[in-house]
């Protein structure tokens, strides 16, 4: 099996199971509740989120755990949104963003805010000067993702920040940097509020974290008693906790050499695919090599996904979220439909082989061949 | 270890971890993935799905996953609240719910909604004629505890929802039924929307879900894209989601033969207790064995607790997810200050031991007779 949708989803590392399973097995305690089971659970949490904050250079208590980065960016938005609503409610979003964050959007909308959507210049970029001229007294709130999850395309985000609170001091500047934790480094100071979820970092699924400067208040989604955080109520879910600090410890180490050796492989897959005349590369010299989207025209990119399964390739076409086959990333880099509707992403991770890599290749040449001979009989 | 605090959480069991591991191991694709490995996932989901539906005879859409029963709770009533507003902007809840749900009604109450208490019997019950009185043609929603984590009582919830419906035929009916599954039988016939959890049937923590009567929209508390259910998107967590599925079949067989073994060992307790004479049984005729409540007049109730552990004996004062001292559903119940500030809860499964009980038993007398001896020295 060659695996290359690291970006849709990854697979759980052997550590982060152990953990997860020894801390299922040892604290059986609540830890809300007052015995010492309940202390123990507790302190392992505290354990947790310290190291967290450690490796994120954040404090304990700007972390909010979440089910994962959908619930993150919803808390971000909404909570924001109702928190600071006396403010203003008008709210920016670029075209660059997760579905999650369009439905949101539509959500707050319907319920009497404003959104603007900011431009992005043909290297996927944001038009600096575009959000400069958007951003007004009743901009409560820029959120634009860090890093986009098809295309790989980096936002630079301090400076993103520089220009929101030039503008405007008080409006919170949100990034959704779930593809970004654990493929390059990034500070925390660039931003106001950042999403994270386990399940992209080789950790499990249901628990992600929202980051948020401590003098942020938000309104919460989920209400409940206030022995938990006052924004995330219910029973801690400690294993899944204790693995995603887990995850996040291990994926964070060796960040820069692990992005080198992916930029080899990134490379050799580029080199390749160049020579093909029907084959878009849509990623940008803003890209991080571990996510490299292609457009093959001509092609249905759901047959070339399919036919690469027959060799046990697997790929996405989009995003995993996404309810279309449009790209919607690639539609506001390129403005060209037919591109943004035959994408191929291909996401690779540091375990991800040379020998994977050359396989892909000649797999990739064997199925463009044999659905471009089809297409032309 | 006496463990007798299965209300507050319980021990994953062994059968539902290896599920978990089973299904982190063998199914790595995102079940959103249009390639074999998302389908693989996906079928999972549905074949998972399918099983609880089956066993709780309910529809598979009629299911929504959450992070567990305070988001439930949450969903339930705040999107029931915001979808049915035009309907009328009233909601009636009993005294004796999870905190949550209070927490849920002081935000509603914040936006215009108006919260009525329904009043209930000094047995724990739900006072009809004060029900039925309370219901007016504005009644959206009503919301009362099938079971409650306090003290055991369990609500005829078929004759509340026949009331309930033959006052105002459109008001819906949400009853949290965290407590009650995989303890005693019920039917969601007899609701229109349940709320459930999996960390309190030997489940992991992370997970619960809530049932809805497929006739009935909720408005979303978490907004995202369209390719899951409406009501709940994010990647599906699906080993949690098996797991679940595991923890729902097992604690659902052979629920009448376990609830007559925990009844044994509720009786002994209670025979052995009803000797002490500063000792009152909170939990009343309708409470189910599995919870036992107590005051333990003139004494401490967090004093007594860590006392017991001294002897690897593990209780609550009240439930976990509580943020006083003060029990609020005995102080609904009695109308009784000290009562309510010296509760003990002790909660039993079918997998406590006759053993267990006598020990707890024998510890108990020790501890009561040294507290009480330093208290009247």
């Amino acid at each position: 099996m060659i695996y290359l949708d690291y970006s849709a989803t990854t697979p759980v590392s052997y550590d982060v199971l152990e953990s997860y399973n020894k801390v299922t097995r040892d604290y059986i305690g609540n830890a809300n509740s007052i015995h010492s089971l309940g202390l123990k659970s507790r302190n392992l949490l505290n354990s947790a989120t310290k190291q967290i904050a450690s490796v994120l250079n954040i404090l304990e208590n700007e972390i909010i755990y979440t089910s994962g980065s959908t619930e993150s960016n919803n808390l971000a938005i909404i909570g924001c949104a109702l928190s600071y609503q006396n403010r203003g409610k008008h709210i920016i979003v670029s075209k660059l963003e997760h579905p999650s964050v369009y439905s949101i959007c539509d959500y707050l909308q319907s319920i009497g805010f404003k959104i603007s959507y900011v431009n992005n210049d043909e290297d996927g970029l944001i038009d600096f000067d575009d959000l400069k001229n958007k951003i007004t007294d009743e901009t409560i709130l820029v959120s634009i993702c860090g890093l986009n999850s098809e295309t790989g395309v980096r936002q630079p985000f301090k400076s993103i920040r520089q220009i929101i609170k030039k503008q405007n001091k008080l409006t919170i500047f949100h990034s959704d940097l779930t593809q970004m934790l654990g493929k390059v480094s990034f500070n925390l100071k660039d931003v106001d509020m950042a999403s994270f979820s386990a399940h992209k970092i080789f950790g499990p699924k249901g628990i992600g974290m929202l980051y948020k400067n401590s003098k942020i208040n938000l309104t919460p989604i989920i209400h409940g008693s206030s022995k938990n955080d006052v924004i995330r109520p219910g029973t801690p879910p400690l294993p899944l906790i204790v693995a995603f600090s887990k995850a996040i410890r291990i994926a964070n180490s060796n960040l820069d050499k692990k992005e080198v050796y992916v930029k080899k492989l990134n490379d050799k897959i580029v080199n390749e695919l160049k020579k093909y005349e029907d084959i878009k590369i849509n990623s940008t010299k803003y890209s991080i090599p571990h996510i490299l989207n292609i457009s093959i025209l001509g092609i249905k990119p759901e047959s070339f996904v399919h036919a690469m399964e027959s060799h046990e390739v697997y790929l996405s076409t989009n995003t995993a979220c996404s309810s279309g086959n449009l790209s919607t990333s690639v539609m506001a880099i390129y403005n060209d439909k037919d591109r943004a509707l035959s994408t191929i992403r291909i996401s690779i991770a540091s375990i991800t082989t040379n020998k994977e890599i050359n396989d892909f290749l000649e797999f990739f040449k064997i199925e463009y061949d044999k659905l471009k001979s089809l297409n032309t009989k």
